[in-house]
């Protein structure tokens, strides 16, 4: 019998198909997709800003194409497909396009290697801490940890975007200032991802202009999460909201069973 | 009352010592270091290979200096000083050393953007999947998790160590060929504290030569290992073995209270 995650909605839709649309033909780099994941929606938003030519391809997580499990055995998406060869780990393949197609402006990175290594650090928090205190919080369950605890994942999530934003420009709207980069695109597919908290779990406690618990630093954020929510890369890779809300029901209801909900379930962070 | 890890040994010794004696006078990059760990070292080997000037700071970890506290307040090191700002995480640090150090060769990353990409998923196995089981088999409990929990971790260790060297140049004998890289020094400093499964754990269960289970995998690896030990930077950046003893005994009994100690113990990952 299939899993239960095993109904995903076949393929993108809204904004994204159309998208995918236009990423059919055969190309130098296949980009090995699934529509909801956010890791795959680093890699795709880094193409469309780069206007890199790719071929998107797909992967129904439980019927891997045998031309994905060739190149990459444990079949993740995203995987890009580069002269025949595999690479992975999104912020890797990120850097990696940056590289490789160093004539497609814009460069998502800063040209000061300080700075440059300074906003590394600030991806690497979004992956090591945010991202699984995003899912801690999503998978809780108050009758397991009771309400004292849920209070616990939802404060430690609402820090870590605190401590995130407190190191952006202070202007914005972007992490480094007018223009977004690397860091706003690592980031960007769990912002626009923050409605779940909302659907599942009561809201995310993010107060509202004016709210009980608002001040500059959540003035700030809010600054960032509308200039994400309304870049046109993010809106083109995002598909329509009905089909998130059942994948994201199984995370929230903690019987999801990707390789990411079953490690934060034994306590482990991104893997 | 003092932790029990705060008997630490104060200052590096043996090669170790005579190299930090030369790294004592102001510069304009500082290294907030402590001479056992091993995260320090990846960044002090990478300084040492590229000649690139600085000032060794030996920081106690029961006593941090304001002057660490003020860049980083988290005071772990390694912390880098550059230009009076902070940079910390190991592996970002040493690709900033690349980048904003262009003209001190040797270049530690591939050139070729494909294959600096490829290097980079197998140093962060190094650091997700590698440094994990090391410290899940030397901190493992016999009484507490059974002789078959035992077989598992040490198995899990061996296993990762096999699938990184499959990777490497079949010649060596470093990852990428003759000549050694930013992969051979993000992992060195665990290569050579393989000695803790010999003296804590009763072997690693590497073969020597000739062993019942030795294969050409294993004989790649020891290629590899033997090549890592031989480095000059290595040994220049690595203190006498009676002082690291103490230290990864209480790793040995579990009982370590350092960040990666605690994360490893409660079964999570490198944080």
């Amino acid at each position: 019998m299939a899993p239960p995650d095993a109904d995903i909605y076949p393929e993108a839709t809204g904004l994204a198909i159309e998208n995918v649309k236009t990423h059919q033909s055969p190309a130098p780099l296949t980009l090995y997709a699934g529509w909801f994941c956010p890791f795959v929606q680093r890699v795709w938003v880094v193409l469309e800003e780069k206007r890199i030519p790719f071929q998107y391809a797909e992967v129904n997580p439980y019927h891997k194409p045998e031309s994905l499990l060739k190149l990459n055995p444990r079949g993740l998406v995203p995987t890009l497909e580069y002269d025949g060869k595999p690479l992975y780990e999104s912020t890797i393949v990120i850097d990696f396009l940056e590289e490789a197609y160093p004539d497609h402006a814009p460069q998502l990175h800063p040209k000061d290697p300080y700075e440059k290594a300074r906003q590394r650090i600030w991806i690497d928090y979004v992956t090591s801490r945010i991202i699984p205190a995003y899912h801690r919080f999503l998978q809780f369950q108050t009758e397991d940890g009771g309400a004292d605890g849920f209070e616990k994942v939802k404060q430690e999530y609402l820090n870590s975007l605190r401590e995130w934003i407190k190191e952006a420009d202070p202007e914005g709207p972007f992490f480094g200032g007018r223009e977004p980069g690397m860091i706003d695109f690592s980031f960007a597919p769990w912002v626009i991802r923050n409605w779940v908290f909302d659907e599942f779990k009561g809201g995310s406690g993010i107060p509202k202009e004016g709210e009980a618990g608002d001040d500059d630093i959540w003035k700030r954020w809010r600054k960032f999460a509308e200039a994400i929510e309304d870049r046109k890369s993010i809106k083109e890779t995002t598909s329509d909201a009905e089909h998130y809300k059942p994948l994201y029901k199984r995370y929230a209801d903690n019987i999801a069973q990707s390789e990411l909900a079953k490690s934060i379930r034994s306590g482990r962070g991104v893997v």
